[in-house]
């Protein structure tokens, strides 16, 4: 009768994605996104998730630039930014910077691809913007010339990265657009279910994929990473942590009884990169040595990569900082949050379920 | 299969509060609130919704201590609220002003009785310090010789409120705690169900309660009280809307088929203070009217008068601005949010329902 976490209860319809967790398969809209990462940008995939089909030549260029025209801050939320404690965390910024951004007049229901976009581009300079003011550096304004993952990593540290580094991270980035009725995307469906803002139901959703329990995060699979690099050798190092019964970080997942879809992608693209840096060698390396003594020491329990075993050596290969992997998480399931809402708002019904009283009566 | 709005999906076992809808009763840990608002403060009942049991004298008067003592905003928090845009609606600003807050370190999981109780002493200060700043006057600080509802109302214009102004706000606020899985309190628990903060909690359950569908705002009874008074005829107006085919704001509710008790209980306070203001003696009389005409006119409807329609009589009877509504109603909920929170930390499942896919597949 009662339905913990609403294990198994079918919350919405939905034409945005499909998870087939014994295939391993993710699809967005349709498409199976092992294709998808082969093929297309960022900013394609983004439009296809936001618009329902895939973007013709002047469609992307329209998105894009209207991606580039949304980039930079107004100044009061700048502003706001610089008020906040140096100790507050990413995601507590990023919420409030975009609840703040509720303040422009321009939101209101219904919700609209204008707004989503807008949003969307503003959370990569939220995150430049105050890494930079905590780093007491000058900030790096966006730069028309560069597409959204290019001019994120170029906000960051002011300069023009790597075709590789922006290949990597766009692939990762691609791949973490969406997935599914996880939290986050369920509490941002929730509040906006009230005909509450687009704002709203983002800050939500930020404030839900900020709890450790969402997941995604691939800060244990560093830590493994980086003990596996100071040892020297991966086999020794795994070997002892499986015979301890520790958890592997990097390895099993909740919905994928078989290979994650997206590590499968992401593995592809890092061996087209094979031989450019060293941490994805590593990694290569370290998935070998594990599959093998999983497959030896746990035989039968099929435990596969998943996506955040290369996010980890992604992170480490664009030496991007632990503290931004969250927020950079967040930057790209900006579009499938704001998606989930959009397609809320055009066949609402608010979200009203029942609590059963397990208490006593009293007589005051 | 699709749980639409997730209607009838039990989402979790609450020791908090019980709605009978049938029966036209809640109770708040097992205390129906028609008893409770004849006999306990708002301070009594928010620890009731806190610790689960009513307090004793030293309990009430640590609380009210502790109330008084986070009443003051950070000051890097009224430097955010400097800045937002005057537009910026009251909501939002509550929402990010909250966010805010969350820049402290000491929000984290688990989270606390003592952070509930900061955080819902801070709402009426928000409140008012932006509606002072928006109005160009200074703000009047919280004072610490004035218990929750008082103060509230002095910080809105610097007069220690009349002793019946107090009392009626007081009623309002204390049946408006909490009233069981509604969207906002809903979202509040999503959200906290990924061991993220507080904060982030409370932030979800703001911007759930700005949808106009969540309801619980007077607004509209408030226009029906405003045209009788002008009219000067209850009668007349009233029959025409009914004829008209118009809802009768105030009258019905989704939940209660028969009296809200909320309402009964409202209007067991405003008797006692029938003769002091003018508005809750033309509240009674609307009601009268109304009750007599939906009968005759509607015979079978059984459409009695909701929370909506005495707390529109108590706005206009205090004098407060209408924008001030959700507002005031968000100050007295965030202990309902609050305690579910507490609750869901507890015995905590994140909350990760299904989607079904409707759409086709595609090749890339």
């Amino acid at each position: 009768m009662i339905q913990k976490g609403l294990k198994g209860i079918v919350a919405t319809e939905t034409l945005i994605s499909h998870i087939d967790g014994e295939n391993g398969q993710l699809f967005y809209r349709g498409y199976e996104i092992r294709e998808i990462t082969k093929r297309f940008s960022f900013e394609e995939v983004a439009y296809l998730l936001w618009f329902g089909h895939l973007p013709d030549e002047t469609q992307l260029s329209v998105l894009k630039d209207e991606l580039k025209a949304n980039r930079d801050l107004p100044e009061y939320v700048k502003a706001i930014i610089d008020q906040f404690p140096p100790a507050m965390d990413l995601m507590s910024v990023i919420r409030t910077a975009l609840s703040a951004e509720g303040g422009n007049l321009a939101y209101g229901w219904k919700p609209s691809v204008s707004q989503a976009i807008r949003l969307t581009a503003l959370v990569p300079t939220i995150i430049a913007y105050r890494e930079r003011f905590l780093a007491g550096r000058s900030f790096f304004p966006p730069r028309s010339d560069l597409d959204f993952v290019e001019n994120y990593l170029y906000m960051l540290d002011g300069n023009v990265p790597l075709a590789a580094d922006i290949e990597a991270l766009e692939t990762y980035m691609i791949l973490t657009l969406e997935h599914g009725m996880n939290a986050s995307t369920f509490s941002a469906r929730v509040t906006a279910s009230t005909e509450s803002d687009l704002v709203s139901a983002i800050t939500s959703a930020v404030g839900t994929m900020k709890g450790p329990l969402h997941g995604g995060a691939p800060a244990g699979v560093i830590d493994l990473l980086d003990e596996i690099a100071m040892v020297g050798d991966a086999e020794t190092v795994i070997r002892e942590k499986v015979l301890r019964g520790e958890k592997l970080m990097g390895f099993g997942h909740r919905v994928y009884k078989t290979h994650d879809p997206r590590a499968v992608a992401l593995k592809a693209k890092l061996m087209e990169l094979v031989g450019e840096n060293e941490w994805l060698d590593l990694a290569m390396t370290v998935e070998e040595t594990a599959v093998k003594l999983l497959a030896e020491l746990k035989p039968g329990r099929l435990l596969y990569t998943n996506v955040e075993f290369y996010a980890a050596a992604i992170m480490k290969a664009i030496n991007m900082d632990s503290e931004l992997f969250t927020p950079t998480f967040t930057a790209s399931r900006m579009v499938g949050w704001t998606a989930h809402v959009l397609e809320q708002a055009e066949n609402n019904t608010i979200y009203r379920p029942q609590s059963k009283y397990i208490g006593t009566y009293n007589k005051s």
